[in-house]
This record gives structure tokens, C-alpha cells and sequence, in this order.
């Protein structure tokens, strides 16, 4: 098959594409054959040298978290899926996964290791528990923009975060991948959300539901919030970290939390824990990335039972900022570091899948 | 009734004894005869203007969290105690009490404010499910020692720390009040616990009970911990914050929790944000104090039914550091100032109550 494979560190010209072998799915796997994938932050960090190769022996190290696509061959001992399934996942990869099969009935000692991906390809194996079917209202080249941002702004916002109706968040770069799916997730919960971003995206926010817009730091966007949510915000998901993380104490209400999910701003930080403390402020680091397998496949089951259904429902809707053809992979990289995008960034991988 | 005013702020010297009104009870609450206080950080705080009085218009500003006692008088709807009762409690206030008794059917509009204490005293009227009964193995004298220690570490370590049986925790200042209750709890519900403490108060930790028992900082007990624990903590109980949150980031497990009780180390510090992230830590600031009425009856109730049984069994108990009459309450405060103390220190307000 076609591959993107990383062959060193560097710039968006380190990503050639080659010919390599076609995985081979183990017995509880799935081989999907890929219509598109999309662009994360983490695939710009893995590619620069970010993440150790954490597959010792791969022959190839390819990037890319998610994917949509067919169902094209199933293992022996696979139930869920049968070929021509559309299918869409996070987090996949062809080691890793053969690992994982090894240990199906032993997880307890699967290793909490970081995957690599493995979706810039034309093919790619995946634990039948983690995929998902690709919503029928939702055509299968746009369905590789869900996995990572909905199921990340679900997660942090929800399911860590405690968000429900009636309630406020707050998040930061509301018109990125996250930012627009944590605004529609918000709105269809019948929660509220405030969202910063910078000016010229600011009407995209607003087209999305968002109930408050505001322009990003160095703008005092912390007066606005405090003057629409006086008892300050239930949950904020923060991408940014760095200046932001005093804000956010301020802009918390009592005994809210911050879930941080990104670190844009800069690791290390200037942290007023009395604020914490007094506030009752609960603070959680989080990553879909190195979470172990079994973590993966329980969060991925939950999110297709109460969050797939929206996307039928038309309440929620992949966000799509540009499609580049699985050549222009470097230029797409160099498009999400411009940042331009507002939504996702595809990677047409074969359009001819369906 | 005789009770410590604070008439202004600053040294020990500003804890004086006046005739006040005696306290009456309203139609929910219990008066208690008072048997002994006992002193906590806060009530320092509070002494040095470190609180602002959340009672506009009360006449005067008692300190004291926690007592023990008989139940001396029962309000009208009261329909757990009846005098004679051997009783307990964490954070009660005359006034403060008497605004709950207004709304016990509408406590969403009850404002979540700082009570001042009221335990300095030799009558106290409080919340009839506020109150604990003593355990029966528990002189009245020493069960002053008891709610706001234990209460605070298990809450911090079981309730919002999650620790179980085969976990660890780690906690400092394990000869502190909290730390001494810390090192009980975590033996008796069958968990393993490393505490830091000063050299001179090694002993006392050991002789609790405790797994590792490390020399507090600057000596480099992140070291001794890593050797012991290589997979990291999982919970982590800290009253210091400052230097010792870096460290703390770096001695938890992945998904481990970070339980902020105190500042005693500052309140403004550098934190490795990266690490909250990619170890995907929950960092939680807490105090008792500021929680509104129904967070402190539900977590009072809890407390009774989880661990008060502990005590009847043996497995739990008060450790004393000294005793001083309530003449002598400056000479308490100073005391605890000096950092000297292993366990509580008791304020015996009438011996004469059983």
C-alpha cells in the first residue's frame, strides 16, 4: 500500500510517501480500507521529534491518529463488523494493534505505551472495538473529521468536566478542530459556552451557537466572561495553558473544574494554588494518546452511544477547514501551522472508497 | 457563658476571655456543653486577619472548629440527640447556624460562605446532622482531637483522592494533625503510605504505622519515594504547596490525584504543567471550611457511617500532643507556631462536662 512514512524529524518535507507492505489484521481486527484521514497537533509534534518512536523493531513509523472508511477484511474471531462497513476511529496502528490482539483476554498487562498512528495509509488495522459506524447523515470523505475533536471535546467537557445542561464552559481557541466541536457539543446538551478565539474567526464561533465570543489573550477576555457568568464558569477545556491557566482560576466558578488537553502557551507556568485551594478548583491533565487500550475502547463505546446519535439527529456536524489529496500531505502540514484552519484539515487518501 | 473573643487582629496576645450571651438554639439545632476544642491552622489564620468576618453584624467573632461535649438543650424539630448525649462536630457557628435553621427547605439559596468557628467557647448550638456521636472507646476529653483531622484525611485521600486497599499514598507533614489521622486511615482500610516529615518526628510516624517514612524537604525525598514506589503514588495528600508541587508532579502515577489541603509553602509557584498533562494528573484544592451546609452534613454523615467504626474497633486513634487550659489559649497558639507538635493540641474548656 501507500503510506506516508517519517523517515526523520524535521519540517513538513520530511513526510514522503512510499510503497510498504499491507498490514495484516490480527483475529479480533478489522483492515479498513481508507477514504480519508485528518491532521492533529500531535502529528506536527510527532513529526518535529516530539514523541520516542514507541514501537521498538517497526519497519515504518506512520503518522495519523483517524480515519474514515470501508470495511475490507475482518479477523477470525471479529463480530462487530462485516466488509463494506463504513467505519471511522481513533488511535490506530498496525504494531500496536498486533500487540494488542496477542493480549486480548489479559489487558491488565497491556502496557500504557504511545501509539504512533498509522492512518496516513491507504490501509491500516484496528481492534474492532474501536471503531465506530460512520453516521448515515454524514458522507464517509467528511466522517474522518469527527473521531479526535468530538470524542476530545466530549470526553474533557462531559465526561471529565461534569458539563450537563444549564451549566457554563469556557474554551479556548474556539474555532480550532476542538473549539467547534465543543461548541456544538455544548448547544446540544443544552449547556452554555464562551469561547476565545482570535478576531477574524470570531463570526464562526458565533455561526456555531457559541453564547459568548471573545477575542483571545492579550484581549482581557476574563472581564467579558466575568460580566456574562458572574458565579463564573462549571468547566473549562484549555488547549493553551501557559498565561491562560491564571485566567482560567479566575474565570472558574467555586468547586469548577479545568480540564487541560493542551499545552500551546508553554509546560511550565506561574500557578496561583491559593486560588485553587480556596476555589476548590479541580485541575485535570489529560490525553486521549497514551491512554492504554482498554481505556480507548471504553471511552470509544460510550461516545458511540450518546454522542453518535446527534450526528443523525443533525445537532452535530463535522467542521471542515480544507481537503488536500494524500500528496499534498506536507502542504497540509504547513497549513495547520499557519493557523488558518478553522475546523478540520482532511486528507483525501482515496477518494474512489465508498 | 465564657468564650475567646477576637476583638482585633495579630499575635496570640489578641485571644482574650469574655462573658458573652450564652447561644440559643434554633428549631433544628442542638446546644452543646463543651468539653474541649482543639486548635487548627486556620484558626491562626483567622486570628491574624487572614479570614474577613463572614458575619456582618454578629457582636462576636468566637474561633474554634471542632469540640466535643453533652448535648445540654435539643430545638424543637430535633430528632437525633437528646441531652446528655456524647457528642462531636467540625465547624459550627452561633450565627452562621442560625441562618441555616431559616432555610433547612431551601438550601440552594443558602450562600456558600466562611463560618468564623464558635468551638472557643463553653456553649455551642449547631446543625443536629452536623453532630457525631463519640465512639465509645473515645474518653469525651480526647474526642475534641478527632472531626477535623480525620474528617480532612480521609476526605482528601479516600472520598476525593479515591485511595483503596494495595494503592499509596503519600503525604507530608506526617506528624501534623492531619498527617498522623493520614497514616491511621491509610493502614487501617489496608492501603500503603509514605509520608515526609522533619527528622525529629521520624519516630512518631514510623511507630503509626507508616510504609516509608522520608526526611521533609530540602532533603531529596522524591528519590527515597521513586525507589520505593517506582510506578508512582496514587494519591498524594500535601498541606505545603511551594517547592514541594514539582515534586509532587513528578512522584504521582499516571492518572494519580494531587489533593491540595494547605499552603503552607506560598502561594504562587512555578508548576511543570507538561507533566499535569502527559501523567493526566487531577489536582484538587479543597478546604472543609468554605463548603455550604449540605456539602458538610453529607460529608459528615458519610464519615460516621465509614469510619467512626474504626475507632470502636481500635484500628483508629486520636493522637494528642498537648493539653492546655482555656486560660491559657495564647500559649496554645504560640505552641502550635512553633511547628513543635506530633498529633493535635487540646483546649480544655470545662473538665467538668461528661
Amino acid at each position: 500500500m501507500r503510506a506516508v512514512v517519517l523517515n526523520s524529524r524535521g519540517g513538513p518535507e520530511v513526510l514522503g510517501i512510499e510503497d510498504v507492505p499491507d498490514p495484516v489484521p490480527g483475529p479480533y481486527e478489522v483492515r479498513v480500507r481508507i477514504r480519508a484521514t485528518a491532521l492533529n497537533r500531535a502529528d506536527i509534534l510527532q513529526r518535529k521529534g516530539g514523541y520516542a518512536d514507541p514501537r521498538p523493531g517497526l519497519t515504518h513509523e506512520i503518522p495519523g491518529l483517524e480515519f474514515s472508511g470501508v470495511v475490507e477484511s475482518v479477523g477470525a474471531r471479529v463480530t462487530m463488523w462485516k466488509p463494506g462497513d463504513r467505519v471511522m476511529a481513533i488511535d490506530a496502528g498496525g504494531a500496536h494493534a498486533q500487540m494488542i490482539c496477542t493480549h486480548e483476554r489479559q489487558l491488565l498487562r497491556v502496557p500504557d505505551r504511545i501509539s504512533a498512528g498509522g492512518a496516513y495509509a491507504e490501509l491500516i488495522c484496528t481492534h474492532e472495538r474501536q471503531l465506530m459506524p460512520v453516521p448515515t447523515t454524514v458522507p464517509l470523505g467528511d466522517a474522518a473529521a469527527i473521531p479526535e475533536v468530538f470524542l476530545t471535546a466530549w470526553d474533557a467537557l462531559v465526561v471529565q468536566g461534569g458539563l450537563t445542561s444549564g451549566r457554563w464552559a469556557l474554551v479556548h481557541a474556539g474555532a480550532s478542530g476542538v473549539g467547534t466541536a465543543a461548541i456544538q457539543i455544548a448547544k446540544a446538551i443544552g449547556a452554555r459556552i464562551a469561547v476565545t478565539c482570535s478576531l477574524a474567526k470570531m463570526d464562526a464561533c458565533r455561526n456555531l451557537g457559541a453564547d459568548l465570543v471573545a477575542e483571545r489573550s492579550p484581549h482581557d477576555w476574563l472581564e467579558e466572561v466575568q460580566r456574562k457568568v458572574p458565579g463564573g464558569v462549571d468547566v473549562i477545556l484549555d488547549v493553551v495553558g501557559g498565561d491562560e491557566v491564571e485566567r482560567n482560576l479566575r474565570a472558574v466558578a467555586n468547586k469548577g473544574r479545568i480540564i487541560q488537553v493542551g499545552l500551546m502557551g508553554g509546560a511550565t507556568t506561574p500557578v496561583n494554588v491559593g486560588l485553587l485551594l480556596m476555589k476548590r478548583v479541580t485541575w485535570i491533565g489529560t490525553t486521549l494518546r497514551s491512554r492504554p487500550i482498554e481505556e480507548k475502547v471504553a471511552v470509544t463505546r460510550r461516545f458511540a452511544s450518546e454522542v453518535l446519535p446527534l450526528f443523525d439527529d443533525g445537532k452535530l456536524t463535522p467542521v471542515i477547514d480544507t481537503r488536500f489529496a494524500l500528496a499534498d500531505i506536507a502542504r497540509a502540514h504547513a497549513h495547520m501551522e499557519s493557523n488558518a484552519n478553522t475546523g478540520k484539515i482532511l486528507i483525501d487518501v482515496d477518494t474512489a472508497v465508498e
